[in-house]
C-alpha cells in the first residue's frame, strides 16, 4: 500500500512547532509493512490543502492527516476535505456525548464551540480519542482511504496506537511483526558494515537500523500473506545479529538505557549512589526519570568544586593535588565516598573535562574517567569524547549508565 | 516573496530522522519577512522529487532543499534538478580544493566519492560549508530561485546563517530587524489575551508568540523599504509588552533560562549550592550545561532517601515525622543544609512527588515546595503541577531556575 502524510497548521510553517508527528507515524506504517511516499505541510489554508489533498488522492492509496480538528475557526481539516469529496458534515451524538464527558471529567464545561469537533463526514467513521475531544475520522474518496487524526502528539500518538494501527493491520493483507534491538557502544555505520551482508539480501524480514545520540537501533520486520507470521524467520535474524554483535545489545525492545538500567537495579538487591562532577546531575536526573527508582536510588553529590570532593565525598587533598580532580585517583575515592556517605552498595563517579574550559597540556577537553565501587572493589574507565560541552556531558553519562547496566546484568545473572 | 521547503532523504519517510531543518528554516524565513506556504518531503527517488521540483517551481519564488548532496550514488539532488532545469554539472575547482583541504585537516584522505561534491550546475554560485564537504548551491530556475544545502542539520543551520540569511537579506527589499522576548511563569494563551489588541492590529512591526515546555517567546520583527529599519515601531511595542507583562519577562534575546540565570549567577558575588530530591539532579544539570558556571557553582546534592536528607543536609528527623519529606519546612532544611554543608552564599531545594506512586490522602502527585535561603533568611514556595513524572520534573526545575533567577536579579540590581 502506498501512503502521504499530510501536516496541517500554520504553526508548522512558521517553525514554531517541530513537526514530530511525520516521523511518528512514518515509523509506525513502515513497521505495518505500508510505504510513505510523501510528506507534506501546509497551512490553515483552504485552496492550498485542497490542492494538496487533491494531489495526494491522486497518486496514493492511503493519506493520513494531522492536525486542522480542534474547535476553532481556524482548524478547516475536514470541512475542507468534505468540500473536496462533495459531502456533508452531520452531528456524530456519540462523540458529541464524549466530548461532553470529557469537560465534565475535568470539572469545565463544554464551550459552544466544541460541538463543532464531534460533526463527522455523512459516511465517514468516527475514531475515539482517548485523551483530548476531537474524534478522529476514517472515510473512503475515490478509491482512496482518508485518516484524519488530531494534531496535538500525544493524542494522535494515542489515538494511532490504540485504533488506528490494528484497522491498518486488519485491513493488511500481511501480518506483521517486528522487534527493536536496542544497542550501545557501537556506532551506526560500524554496525551496519557489521550486518552489511544481511541487510544487502534483505526482504522478508527486512532489517532498518536508526541512530540518535549514541544509541543505535535495528528494527527487524516479517510479513507474511497467510496469517502466520514467519517468526523463525525473525528468530534466525535476531540469532545471527546476537552472534555477530551481542555484546553491545541492552534490550530487545524499545526502551531507552536509562530505562532498561533503572529496571534491573529496582529488580536487583543493589542499592546506589551516584558522585557527578563533569555531568552536573545528568546521570543522575536520567535515571530518576524512572518512576520506581527511590526503591534503590539513593542519592547523588555533585560535586563541583573541590572543597565538596574533599568534604562531602572524603576524596584525600593529596590525590587530588597529586593526580588532579580530572584523574582515576580521583573517580575510584569519589566513586567510593558516595557509596560511604550515602550507604549505598554502588558508588559510581564520573569525573572529567566538559570544556569549552578547563584543559590542561596533559588533560584535553573530552577527557572522562568513570568509576564504579561496591565492597568487593572498584573498577575505573578512562574515555576520550570528541564534541561540545553538551555533547560530552550526554556521552559519559550514558557510558556511566551502560557500565552500571552491566555490572547488575552480570551481578544478577550470576 | 512566497517560498517552499523540500526536505530529501528517504530517511526522513522511514522515520528514522526526525526533520528539524524545516523548522528552523521556516523560523528564520519568517524572520526575513519571506512567507513559507509548503513543506514537501520526499524520498532518493529521482522520479518524485523531479515532480516536487516542478511543481515546487510554478508556484514559489524561492525554493530552498535540504539533503541529498552528500557523496554517494543516493545523493541526487542537483543530477535531478539540472536534469529538470537542462543544465550540465560542471566541476567548480574552489570546492574541490576545499574538499580536499577538509579532509587533509582531519588527518583522512579523500576518497573518489567526493569528488562528485564539488560538481555545481554550470551558472550555478557555490556556497561555502563551514562544517562539512558538500557546498550548497544556489541556482535561478524559470524566475524562481531555488537553494540547495546539506542535510546534516549543524551543517545546514551554520551555511544558512553565515551565507544564506545574508544573501537573501540583500536580494529582499526590505530591511528587518527582529527582537525576540523570552517569558517565564504565563501561558501562551494567558499571554496572547493580554496581547490581543496589539496582536491583532499588526501589521509592521509583526508580533507572533512561540510555546515550549512552560516557557513563551514572542518575536517582534519589523521592516522597510527604505533600508532604515523602523526601530522607533520596535521600541515602542516591546515598551507595550514590558509595560503589560514586564513581571513574567527573563530575556530579550533567544536565550534559555538555565543560561540567563547561569550568566547572572556567574557575574554575581554569590556562589549556590542546590538539593534536590524529586527533581532528581535535573536543576543541577540544566545549569552545568552552561559553560563556565564552575566558578559560582559549588555542588548538588540529591536526597532521593530520608537517610540522605538527615546524613548529609541535617534535616531533623522530627521535622520529615512530623511534616513529612514533601513539606514547606523539609524543603527549607534542605536549602539550609546545601548551602552550609558546601559552604556557599545562596541554598536552592526542591522537595515534591512527582509521580505516577508517592501521593497520601492530602498530598497529591504534583505537589512540589521550592526554598531558597540565604544568610538573610529562607523564602518558600508552593506549587501543585499537573502532567506525567517528566512534565513535573520539568515544570519543578524551571520554577527553580526562575526563583533564583528572581533573586539573583533583585539581589544584583540593589
Amino acid at each position: 500500500m502506498t501512503s502521504e502524510i499530510i501536516s496541517i497548521g500554520t504553526e508548522l510553517l512558521l517553525g514554531n512547532t517541530i513537526n514530530t508527528n511525520t516521523a511518528f507515524l512514518s515509523e509506525q506504517l513502515a513497521a505495518l509493512g505500508i510505504d510513505v511516499y510523501y510528506h507534506t505541510t501546509v497551512g490553515d489554508n483552504p485552496k492550498r490543502l485542497q490542492d494538496t489533498l487533491y494531489q495526494a488522492v491522486k497518486r496514493s492509496e492511503l493519506i493520513i492527516t494531522t492536525g486542522g480538528l480542534g474547535p476553532t475557526a481556524d482548524d478547516i481539516t475536514k470541512e475542507v476535505i468534505c468540500e473536496a469529496a462533495g459531502k456533508r458534515l452531520v452531528l456524530h451524538k456519540p462523540s458529541l456525548d464524549r466530548i461532553d464527558a470529557f469537560f465534565k471529567r475535568i470539572g469545565k464545561s463544554m464551550s459552544p464551540n466544541n460541538i463543532k469537533q464531534a460533526y463527522i463526514p455523512e459516511d465517514g467513521m468516527a475514531v475515539y480519542n482517548h485523551t483530548g475531544t476531537a474524534p478522529g475520522i476514517i472515510m473512503e474518496l475515490d478509491n482512496c482511504t482518508i485518516i484524519m487524526l488530531p494534531g496535538p502528539p500525544s493524542e494522535m500518538e494515542t489515538m494511532f496506537l490504540k485504533e488506528i494501527k490494528p484497522y491498518l493491520q486488519e485491513k493488511s493483507p500481511y501480518t506483521i511483526i517486528s522487534r527493536t534491538i536496542k544497542f550501545f557502544g557501537i556506532g551506526e555505520s560500524a554496525l551496519e558494515s557489521k550486518l552489511r551482508d544481511i541487510i544487502d539480501r534483505q526482504s522478508d524480514p527486512t532489517i532498518a537500523t536508526y541512530a540518535g545520540e549514541g544509541e543505535v537501533k535495528v528494527r527487524i520486520t516479517t510479513k507474511t500473506v497467510s496469517g502466520q507470521a514467519k517468526l523463525s524467520g525473525l528468530e534466525q535474524v535476531t540469532g545471527v545479529i546476537n552472534d555477530r554483535v551481542g555484546e553491545y545489545i541492552y534490550a530487545y525492545d524499545d526502551l531507552s538505557l536509562e530505562h532498561i538500567t533503572a529496571e534491573l537495579l529496582i529488580s536487583s538487591p543493589y542499592t546506589l549512589s551516584l558522585a557527578e562532577s563533569c555531568t552536573g546531575g545528568r546521570v543522575s536526573s536520567m535515571l530518576t526519570s524512572v518512576p520506581g527508582v527511590s526503591k534503590s536510588f539513593k542519592g547523588t553529590i555533585v560535586s563541583y568544586s573541590n572543597d565538596i570532593k574533599t568534604n562531602l565525598l572524603g576524596v584525600k587533598k593529596e590525590t587530588l593535588e597529586t593526580y588532579g580532580a580530572v584523574s582515576r585517583e580521583t573517580a575510584i575515592e569519589m566513586a567510593e565516598g558516595a557509596r560511604k556517605m550515602c550507604n549505598a552498595h554502588i558508588g559510581l563517579s564520573i569525573t572529567g573535562i566538559a570544556g569549552p574550559d578547563g584543559r590542561t597540556p596533559d588533560k584535553p577537553v573530552g577527557l572522562v574517567y568513570i568509576a564504579l565501587c561496591t565492597a568487593e572493589g572498584c573498577e575505573c574507565f578512562e574515555h576520550r569524547f570528541a564534541g561540545d560541552r553538551t555533547k560530552i556531558q550526554i556521552y559519559a553519562a550514558k557510558h556511566a549508565i551502560n557500565y552500571l547496566r552491566k555490572f547488575l546484568v552480570k551481578h544478577i545473572r550470576s
